[in-house]
């Protein structure tokens, strides 16, 4: 967002360790709450949530407008955007999950999540790639997870099938994520900070028999070897991730 | 939403008889899909969910604004608006259990839904009654669910403890439910509609021995009498339910 706005300066960034309990500043800031991300307004307000980040960034920048104006418009983008959070819910779902049992099912349930994305697409956007003319408020808020979800790929063999009902979702996620605005992240950081992610443990959660969790800041994830991606049938030791 | 903007006669309200499959003109409109409500939009637009719905009408007569337009008092009402999701989820899956073991749990996960309602009403407009000056947008949007959780109260006995961490939600709800734009619909036809859900059957569906839904239009729900409360203990029949 602040990217496409130009303002990437403007908003200082600071990355917590979710591997150690939350530094006091933290805490005082967000009066004990431990979820990220948060903003912090220039008069000292602190606000939670993403997409309420996202829409504030909106407001106070708004001299290159990402999200539409025109009301039907931005109802379309609305639309599309309510979906987000399903979306986002299946595949951590999916990613966590421990059942090799359940995994086809889980596979399902992502497969419906993209197929609703793709029908919402060729309702209003079937030319495409993006929803409207220009990389904007419905690509901000799903591009974040469509590189997060390279999780999938790697751990679950997930790719979307190569069948008309994905064909114009292929087609957008594939704009979003090379972007030239959406290049903050890689597919090798994802994997290799979302390891433990894969076998069961969220946000910075150490593992039975780990002294290390896969999100640490050191060792950096560019000097670890890529993790096993065997996730259901291996458990890999701190020394096989490079910890 | 259209009555606070002196609105309520710019939009034409058709009710959808949900017991009944829905009518070509209505599955036409929506391609298919059945969930409401829907807006068609003066040039023949769909749009679908309420809080987009809800954005469309403020975006369309912005006359007299609900949302607030201050990017940070915004943030701060797209922060409780967050919450709605969870909270009305959370409420549905209650009054919908049917399994008398679970009814403990329910009722502590929803009252965890009032007590952050409470925590951020607390911190961001400690005095109330609202969560600026007037009923606004985050009162239009959790309104209907404090009217329609009244069939938590008829069915599952619950209401807010008389504790401090309710005390600041419990003004809102009740500054929220007695407001004038507020009076479209009563606890007693929430009460009579719902039975069904209150024995696990939503949207319409029909139960095992029944051969009407309480959401029938036909008796009107003025016509019968109140339904038993006991929803574990007992399943009431058509006759006893005046269907």
């Amino acid at each position: 967002m602040l990217t496409l706005k130009g303002r990437r300066g403007d908003v200082e960034f600071r990355v917590v360790d979710i591997t150690r309990p939350r530094p006091d500043w933290l805490l005082q800031k967000t009066r004990g709450t431990t979820a990220l991300p948060i903003l912090e307004t220039a008069d000292g307000h602190i606000l939670k949530e993403s997409l309420v980040i996202l829409q504030y960034l909106e407001d106070v920048f708004p001299e290159r407008p990402v999200a539409q104006r025109d009301p039907y418009r931005r109802a379309v983008e609305n639309m599309l955007t309510w979906l987000e959070r399903e979306f986002c819910t299946q595949g951590y779902i999916w990613v966590m999950n421990q059942d090799l049992a359940g995994r086809d099912a889980l596979r399902v349930g992502m497969l419906k999540q993209y197929a609703r994305l793709n029908e919402l697409l060729l309702e209003h956007a079937s030319s495409g790639p993006f929803l409207f003319e220009q990389f904007g408020w419905a690509e901000a808020v799903f591009t974040p997870f469509f590189m997060r979800f390279w999780f999938l790929d790697y751990y679950e063999d997930f790719e979307l099938p190569n069948e008309e009902k994905y064909a114009r979702v292929r087609q957008w996620v594939d704009a979003c994520v090379t972007h030239p605005a959406a290049q903050q992240v890689t597919k090798e950081e994802v994997v290799k900070l979302y390891y433990d992610y894969a076998k069961g443990a969220g946000n910075g959660a150490l593992l039975p028999g780990r002294r290390q969790s896969s999100f640490t800041f050191e060792p950096d994830w560019r000097a670890r070897p890529w993790p096993p991606k065997d996730k259901y049938g291996h458990s890999a030791t701190d020394e096989e991730l490079g910890l």
